[in-house]
């Protein structure tokens, strides 16, 4: 099978998401980079392309001129699909841009900075028949989806609640948004939004949730906060109310001093309890009453793991495998929804559009029930 | 010094916590038990206090027995205080009694089934100078107080958010509440209470907050559930804001399944976060942003703990100590107390009938929140 | 059932053992204490007996006296058995004379500081009948009883390799000799022995792998060490062989930095494997191929648990006990079989003359290997 | 800088390590791959060639034809090194004439199935100047660098013992050798080499320990043992003493029950002890006597990390690398010096002939002491 060949639309010099998204497509092995407009500057974008190897006529200096010079090319040689790792309010122009040109999408979280553009986008899919996916990252660890698959399999019974966390330090100090480039756009919210913690990281904890669950968040009331002299909340938590009964607690934050980057979840049910934490991301703790606690270890000798759970880690057992393997997951499955892959079973291996605009309404609810003192709020 | 000659009402044949409270007793070294109404039904209470060893002449048939008779004796042989370990409902009438007839008393938490017994006792307090200690376990533990000692020294800036979870599983199944003498007066509201699991533990992990941050929770909104066919929550979780401005969530259960009793709780600061777990009770870990996380423990030979801390341990670093030790040195804490020791810096070593009603308040906003659709309440 | 009355040889103020003892003898609560020569030290004596809460009559300005008197007493009052916790030069004297006197024994491990002296009070108990119980603390821990059960039963299949190993810090230093009564009769040759860390903790982890494994440790090379400037080792390691076909590495050492207590086992059968760690001592893992790891925690309501585990934690799952509790363990056993118990199944729950024994001749075989080289060397 | 035009000996369909190689060259983004001999059955080679996307012309039916051919083609196009992934008793022959050719070489280790061979490729390096990185994967983890960094600094004080345990469980069993490919070269000496667990494993256990410590293992005695019906060893231990004067124990086995891959090392030094495993590598845990356990994780915004050690994470702290990722370190670091980049302060970041020769004469001294009886063997 032939790698999709793509072009990428932001991860210049000084980004972080893109060099990931690039290494994830790498391992993902069915992916290859063959154009790219990495920059809103032009002199930066061709550095930028000349430093990853890109070839230079296919480095542009910018996505409008990108997507317009590719559709140009013969069909055997143009890209297929573009990866989006702009700013936040940066993802709807080119994304819709590149689905009407043809190209199929594959686009960071959160799906756009408003629930406008991210419906924007949406519409856009559905009017061109283009593919759009989008990388909610944690969603990629295998034991996620073998959490995931425990939970639907139904001997678990039915879901009572939840608890899950998502904690970060790099903006715990007033001093972290000078000089930041990952910190500036975040907590501007012209560029991010209008939510700043929860958007960038509360909604992979809410995503998470509803991922493992298939359940969707119905309900909730959230109180965000910031240290003095912020815009956008930089820490919160939400009680939440879940489609099917189950209710849970959620806290995000990006000034939890000590945590480097805590995502962490506790799924019960009436027969067990699920633990999951990304530090630790290839063990899979599950309790029962009336058996020792079990951790379920990933990698390819561990046979006690159902085979589709098997196929995704790369080595044998006891050979971590971390974030850039999650995230390359994700990309494997995109790449085989395009080409034409038979649907796994279950889930696709990647957030839908349906997933990211409830991602989008979850940021909402969460804004709208904290600015009236936390009250209740629908989703 | 000698020890305090005490007497205890309740802890016979069959009961859990009247047996931790002796053996607290005797790990702390500075009580005496000479005396009991172990059981409100005589006979149980004679075979009760022959089987721990108590003089047939000391061993009464009923509460009120005891105190009138020890009141008789003379004054260097009658006991001294009373400890009080019968389900809540009947905390209020012995303890009255016993100050009234100049016994001190230690009782276990929660002071009383309802807030109107709980001030009874704290009036009869007053009223007759008569010192009363509450067990709150929990804050026993020697890095508990490690916690609030670093908390309170300031030098970790103000509190920002609190995380604090109660969870076990023994009342998961329906069936649980059939042939279990722990769990029946627990879920039956005229001997518990009108809460259940959020009187039972989560008032643990509130105190525990309180304990640890030297705040007061001063509102919360809650919602409580619990399985079909029960009259009391066994589970429900909060958000709440503290006196001096920090927020947090706190998650208390009786039904989520493989938590045998996990209470553990995260603080985090402006300049570190705090962990502790009661099931790995001899570590504190810390983290902080310019430095490898710390893990304290606990132990004799750990030069660099504050003495305070040290003296608490009974033995050496790496040799663990438990539950039981936890609930010893509330023990002897209260019995220096007693014998007029200086009060320690800091805080008492056992909770006192201000820390009690404040856990009443709770559990009544904890109730009324909930009834009214998880709204917020003042305490 | 009456406690058992006992007296105390040595113990007194500045001594470490001497508290565990009386603490565990409280805890286990089948035992009084009555009487004590705590100290060689007449006035000494005295001083510690009055601060315990020992009776003036009964309190004995040395051991020699205690046997005697208290062998004159009436038959229901003079204590039945003596407690030993002096250094291990002074453990044969006094155990004989009291099993001569018509007394039970119960004496801190190791049983003697050499071989002839150990064999002597084997010779006195057998010549008098008495009884004799040898406080090998580690196997009182209800999980190791756990793991030794699993192994006896034989599902795991035959022993293939065990890792074990006991870790101090406390001698890491060369003034840690200086003012310091516990490390100065444990590094002179005369008061210990000739081995150092070996006697005191290697003989633990010894103790712990026959007790597991059911076996005999059959050959060994060892190699012994200590910081310039001591007499004795404070650090080394051994291969070993035992005397079903396995084979084990050993390491004990009383000056790796940052190991407060660190014992740590590892025991691999052909079915499984099974870990255990002092430090966190309510979970034993068992790794097995085709099923997750496995974690059992102790405690009362972890109905998995065979019925003689449970029935030795005083708690509740999840609380957790330590190491006076695992002390208390040995002395509920030994005071049980005094009272003429029946025999528990598999083993008596404390470590036996036979048990003792052994051990003084690893102790013996490990100082012969590695004066010669780390050569193998029979038991 | 551009890439390092490469081409692949072994790693065709069914294999292991090649794919890892693969992967590792694609992250470390300073590699590409552009020819391969992937199988010694040309059918099969060209099948694993289409499936890797190999343009079809450089995909090889040989290893000796792609030598061949690749230094036919002009200076620009041609591979300018091999990467040799093929079982033990393959490397040799490719690696020299690979050299001879003109070409650089990345081998698996260990070097090769014999001390002989293992010379003749040292030898065919000095001939003929080209140069030649081994990949021991477990040095190439940002924490076991720092580890060494820690070591090497001084402040730690001189190394006083070291505890190395390697263990796997997937020979465990006599069916185990039975249609597995992995398995079966590994246990056939021809192809593997006369060790089994000790040179796949074993060296591996001993190369971290002398990459960490910065010394030799000088002397050993070690048995090897193997089940019933095996040829060559699969589990054991040694003893040995470091050129430093440090001692040390190791044990390595594939047959050791539920652990599936359990590379774990403490070292002690005067003033710390260090603890890593690389089942959790993105954390070093250091122990000292007057400090809280300090725990070091990795990750971009742990700020307290030396910048070197910093440099080698790609992801934000938090963000879990794993095995793919050190390997990938390990070939960052050759191609940077194939490319001419100033050697880094420290050590190259990736095994030289000479630690690779060091390795073969610790398989040949295990043997050796082993086939004796364990006796003391000098390397």
């Amino acid at each position: 099978m032939q790698p999709i060949r793509y072009g990428m639309i932001g991860g210049g010099q000084g980004a972080f998401i893109g060099g990931v998204h690039r290494t994830a497509a790498a391992i993902a092995g069915n992916w290859q980079l063959v154009a790219g407009a990495l920059s809103a500057t032009p002199e930066k974008a061709r550095a930028s392309g000349r430093e990853i190897g890109l070839s230079e006529d296919r480095t542009y200096g910018s996505w409008a001129e990108m997507i317009e010079r590719e559709a140009a090319l013969p069909e055997d040689v143009r890209i297929e699909a573009v990866a989006i790792v702009t700013p936040n309010h940066m993802h709807a122009p080119p994304a819709i841009a590149a689905m009407e040109a043809g190209f199929d999408v594959i686009i960071d979280k959160p799906l756009a900075e408003s629930l406008a553009h991210a419906q924007a986008i949406a519409d856009a899919a559905a009017r061109t028949g283009r593919r759009i996916g989008v990388t909610q990252t944690y969603t990629g660890y295998s034991l996620v989806k073998l959490a995931r698959k425990m939970v639907a399999g139904g001997e678990l019974g039915a879901l009572r609640r939840v608890m899950v966390k998502y904690t970060q330090d790099w903006l715990s100090r007033s001093e972290d948004l000078v000089d930041n480039k990952q910190a500036e756009w975040r907590v501007d919210p012209a560029r991010s939004g209008e939510a700043g913690a929860f958007g960038d990281i509360g909604t992979h904890a809410a995503n998470l949730v509803e991922f493992i669950t298939g359940e969707r968040i119905a309900e909730l009331c959230a109180e965000l906060t910031m240290l003095e002299g912020r815009q956008i909340d930089d820490d919160g938590a939400a009680m939440f109310r879940l489609s099917g009964g189950g209710k849970g607690t959620l806290t995000a934050s990006q000034v939890c001093v000590g945590d480097a980057n805590d995502l962490a979840i506790s799924i019960y049910c009436d027969e067990a309890g699920l633990h999951w934490r990304q530090v630790e991301p290839n063990k899979l703790v599950v309790g029962r009453r009336d058996k020792p606690v079990e951790t379920w270890h990933d990698g390819g000798n561990r046979a006690y793991l159902p085979s589709d759970i098997l196929a995704l880690h790369r080595t044998p057992g006891g050979h971590p495998e971390g974030y850039l393997e999650a995230f390359a997951n994700i990309y494997r499955a995109f790449g085989d929804h395009l080409r034409g892959a038979p649907a796994p079973e279950g889930e696709p291996g990647f957030a839908t559009m349906d997933d990211a605009l409830h991602s989008m309404r979850f940021i909402s609810a969460c804004l709208e029930s904290s600015r009236q003192g936390a009250v209740w709020v629908n989703l």
